[in-house]
């Protein structure tokens, strides 16, 4: 890598790849079954896929530039280097991948475990190559990720997220014996260590300047106060009189935690007006348990 | 409400429905646009069917029973009341909703903007009832619901939740003049300080017990350490180097934050063996920019 | 048509179409706004995909043939026609459907309402054709299909198809006033008279020869039989105690319908086991409300 | 449980969650390959989760009151309780599941089973706890459930959702060894009896009191009555001449069966007209087979 | 088969199905685990209910006739009768799929492997059917299919949709010992052989008449056209400089290929306004860095 | 941008975002409207997102590296910013949309269109950014995309999706009034020019060297070579004779395109063994018209 690439600002580019890799993907050895396992962290729910769209989503989303809007970039970017790395690992572990039916598998334990447990699309479908889907074959999709245009409700997305998927990658860490992909697990794992305490570090921050609840902006006397602080008990038992949440003063220091064992209803029982005739319910006189039969002139 | 339900526990139900709602749901006329939209927090990403699953499915999956478990069955059941109120809402918006065509819109504006809308399920499909959808009429997908196994990232998923659905409530009572659906956002906003306020206090005493980075139980030396409080510049500009999570110590306390500003890669250019043969991949040769010509002995 | 198409059984083709409709496709005049809303029973839930593909896949998995399977053939190869009488109708209800923005809706309200109130997905995807789609856009799914291989069980979901589809096409008709969509419409509804009747039948002769509950073939005695005819009463007030399913022989003949007022719980309060430390649940002591500190010494 | 929950009416609570539960959900042992099984009633087209949300949807949009809706809420509320049971089974079935990749899974032929037989969400999501989602991982939708507002339409749906459900735990009795999970499989079975049953004794009077066919409100003379009872013949082979749906007085008791050998087509070959030039679909020239170039000056 | 079915022209059916398959389907022996990896040209992606559908939305679409909407039809009905020998194939290698769980798979390795291996849903749902589902389990989804009215565009949808179709019968014939499955499928790659020619072909005629460049009718000099045969270089490395893409007259014949190593950003860098109160996202003082607090009388 | 942002080789980042956009997305007024229909290029089945996604996982899965990786990386990283420039546009169009009810909609009919025509989810959640979605809000999903691990079936996706695109890019262009609007879509019209070019050049580069038929490397002589170039008449009328798809040399100049009018079956009517006992399938008795009744002793 001696090439100058970029000599002054002018020729900035856009998004641009280069073809190195973050850091190693390299198992010491194929496992099309271990393959299947690692797609959960790239195109699950918490993958990588999720967190690189959700961060840019975001970060295209704010108004106004600055801090927040960089950091939310530097992040998006990094994560679809995360995902060029485990499209490589998924790629390598599924190295000369056995095809076969239940000749092939009962002739040989190892090939029938192999057979039966890896995702038989990274034979039929993707020849060899990851998928954009999770550890069961559920296809990536957009409802798995959040922006709102509320930083601080997006920055606590972002935590959940980094703690989902640090979990995650920590499992499938715990479950594979291959030395190089332990190895490449380990950095995703710390780069998910810093992406936590960076979410904290900035949730802080707005929580210093906001408040705790979300939106700030809505005028607390518009909400029912009367409940703003307290916990119903809608469940046999009361263990959870004893928790912070039940006592002392709320954590937005603008009330005092409270806790009703017996909660009663504030509304009444509904009854819903019938539907007009176009609609074609169920009639009125059918619900109250007479007959529905429609005069014949009516036909 | 004079019957005397339950003498002792022997007489202990499971899952009970009392016919009250938790609040009122009644609004001053029907405006079936608004029910439409409010079907977002009934049946959207972070509407009522969301929580309340995301609620009970961590419950169940408790390993150990006390005070965590009781807070999220008290919540969970709590949600389920929540759907309640907004599906005899949006059944009373959708009073008398007109069906029609072009020539009935076009006789008069008004009719016309709600035919135009309205959802048009809410006619065609539910019968004028609220539906297991979003504002846009995607069906509810248990894509939404997340639940680990792990409470702190759990929790986070749900003060989350409950910053995006509070979030969303306010939007509403911003879009509407209606005094009788306000009131009962009221509610719900109110319902949903608490439960942002709860799920930051069971946050706050989960973290003093495991520190702040899930999960709290890998011992941190198996991770790539040297990276784990790094702040890599890969969007150009470097407003993100003066944040709190660019400086000074960790959110976690062990370690310090750093700032690269022109991050290298640690991995090298990747290069895929070739698939075998019955894979029928792009032939090696051919990537290679060479014929791929199969000799005519082969066919 | 003159030409004699078929001479002997030797040229029998399979799946065969005709290109003549089974029954005519022409409205009025054109309406964006119900081409949109017609797409409910073309590509919704119940619309016509969904039964054409139900019954084939139904047929299909019969084992062994007979009327049963000929008769689902019949119907399938009928919906499929269906389908195309209704993708006829849309594209014609779509004939030179206006494009544009704010702009153009602002200048002619009845433009306004048609370019907020048409699916726009016909205009820019499908060029004004009909799509694989439900009133809101929703792509069709084989989510919705059910075929099990037990016949009782699905005549018993095909005669719910043939409802909620005629529910559908009678809202339908009564939401519009063109008199060729009425014409149509009115094929379609006496279609689905004929199919529930038909698959009344079908289930009435099936309940004939196996009695009502499916699968028939269970014996009965491995069931908890002491609970096989009881309604319990989950949900406050016993108005549900009057109804026939709470007194009285049970429909399959072999009990009595009974109603249990205070239902009690039958097992324990379950608590699960702590899972393996691989696992990084949260940590038995942190779920009892002690400390989950992991020594340095893990570190 | 000595606890006394509630003296008078006045404390009634809505839903309320009591910790106990409805029948015990105890396997012999660990079995994460059946656990995996056992998602398909919990989170499956028929599943638990579609049932106690279908009913609950089904009640709260009856408009009026009185025995229906009250069956339908006992019946959605027991669902929920089923759903507990379920999701603590499949817990206790994931107890200390093993983790692995084809080194593990070569070391010991039942280990490797497992590991190529169970979900990996279940490990690597869900941290041993039960997933709302399906046999093989399709995640619990929406696009399951029907409510209509129409009763006797959507008693049918629920009749065909008992009818699969117990079909389906009947094959998951035959599929297991463990009389623990024999045992809870047992309940919900008979379950199944009662709620078949009850649907059907619900159906019989709503068709004693509006006829059989749905909806009962459309007059009769608006549908296309020359084809309400007839059974066109649309593949090869005749077998399904010889049903009662094909002969004798229809199921409604207002017409005849007939059965039509040889359909004819009612409606002519459908010819659409072009589209706007602003929808750029190929030209009508085109489509003729002509040249569709456009002239120069065009461009 | 000796009867005659259609004497006249008169006796026109519309969709007709004839019950013998187009070709053979016939497995050598049962195998519910290939079972399972065919179901991926059944209700993949790019099975067969893909191309039927896709075909016969096309051909509905074609706004006036003639041989390219005959031509659609003709594929479109031969796709439906491949479903029906997938479908038939598959329900036969399921013949006495065998149930059961780890007890039963430790047993007997080769149980234990299909046990394993299967589709659980074959047992549990389908009562050995096949499913409109993939080889993983993912439900057909109308979300495959592409029909936009215009040919040439959507002939290119069709031999992309021929050419992984084949690809994929191809590497499932590569995995299977069973004659007949072998048999079945060099049937379909004959098809599939044949219906790229033919949209090859189709390709051919209408770009000698529009051009190669999709939608022709849109005039050249409303595009920017100094950027029409532009190949920008986004990616270190430029190896994609020696392309015929990226040299020489263009493939319209309208331009010269050219090739830019540094590409310079056309736009600015974006800045959003803020969004009105009334949305609630983040204040513009906060995304400044500045305090967020609302006065106290807001409140 | 006076910076210099990398001296040397040594500062290789990796994926890197410029904050510039590739060029101008500033509309001259806000439209909430378009906005809603500008989302189908952004994150509907060919809008940004799939191509940026289908490119880059192609490019991550070729085996071996050379001009074909090179080229797919450039371009998926051009899409990147593709989306970007769409996201800014969408958010400006959104800038200051209004909210409200009918009684809002009903004062003023422009406000009332843009309640009625804008999305609902612009407003309630995502605080008027641009979503993950298509233009009727369904959400984006990996459905959509494209990577089989063979490049000729690949760039033949790709060509497609390029037509699509442009298509749809154009059918916008032809909707709005907006200058700013139509200066952005004139980019990205022209960039789908270069890319349905370079796909075509690709793709006629690998048909050079591998003949058209996808795979090449399957040896023709194992399919049924006597179907391989026979167009079937399986719809009435045989305008599709007349094509050359049905005369002369195949594409692949390795047969004789023939059509056969009159087509008959080369397989028999099928017949499905009866399934175990075990499935509770429909019994053979019962499929034969005989009783299914189960003797007592079964009980």
């Amino acid at each position: 890598m001696q090439v100058l690439l970029f000599i002054t600002g002018e020729d900035v580019k856009l998004f641009y790849h280069v073809k190195e890799l973050q850091y190693h993907a390299k198992p010491e050895r194929p496992d099309p079954i271990f393959a299947k396992q690692l797609q959960e962290i790239l195109g699950g729910q918490f993958g990588e896929i999720s967190v690189a769209l959700q961060y840019l989503f975001q970060g295209w989303a704010v108004r106004g530039n600055g801090k927040y809007k960089d950091l939310l970039m530097d992040t998006g970017a990094e994560e679809l280097a995360h995902i060029e790395m485990l499209a490589t690992m998924i790629a390598r572990l599924l190295d000369g991948a056995p095809v076969g039916d239940l000749e092939t598998a009962a002739k040989d334990p190892v090939i029938g475990a192999i057979l039966g447990g890896m995702n038989p699309q990274h034979a039929i479908v993707s020849g060899l190559g990851a998928m954009p889907a999770d550890s069961v074959g559920n296809k990536w999709t957009a409802d798995y990720i959040i922006a709102s245009g509320n930083l601080l409700a997006d920055f606590r997305a972002n935590l959940n997220s980094e703690s989902q998927g640090r979990l995650q990658a920590v499992r499938l860490y715990e479950s594979t014996n291959d030395r190089g992909v332990k190895d490449m697990l380990s950095w995703l794992i710390a780069r998910d260590t810093m992406h936590q305490n960076q979410w904290i570090a900035a949730i802080k921050e707005l929580e210093a300047k906001e408040n705790v609840v979300v939106p700030s902006t809505f005028p607390n006397h518009l909400e029912k106060r009367e409940v703003s602080y307290t916990l119903f008990n809608y469940s046999a038992g009361n263990e959870s009189a004893t928790g912070r949440w039940a006592n002392g003063p709320s954590m937005d220091g603008e009330g005092q935690f409270n806790f009703v064992e017996n909660p009663v209803p504030y509304g009444n029982k509904p009854k819903l007006k019938p539907a007009p005739p176009y609609i074609h319910d169920t009639l009125p006189a059918v619900i109250k348990g007479q007959s529905g039969k429609i005069p014949p002139s009516m036909y």
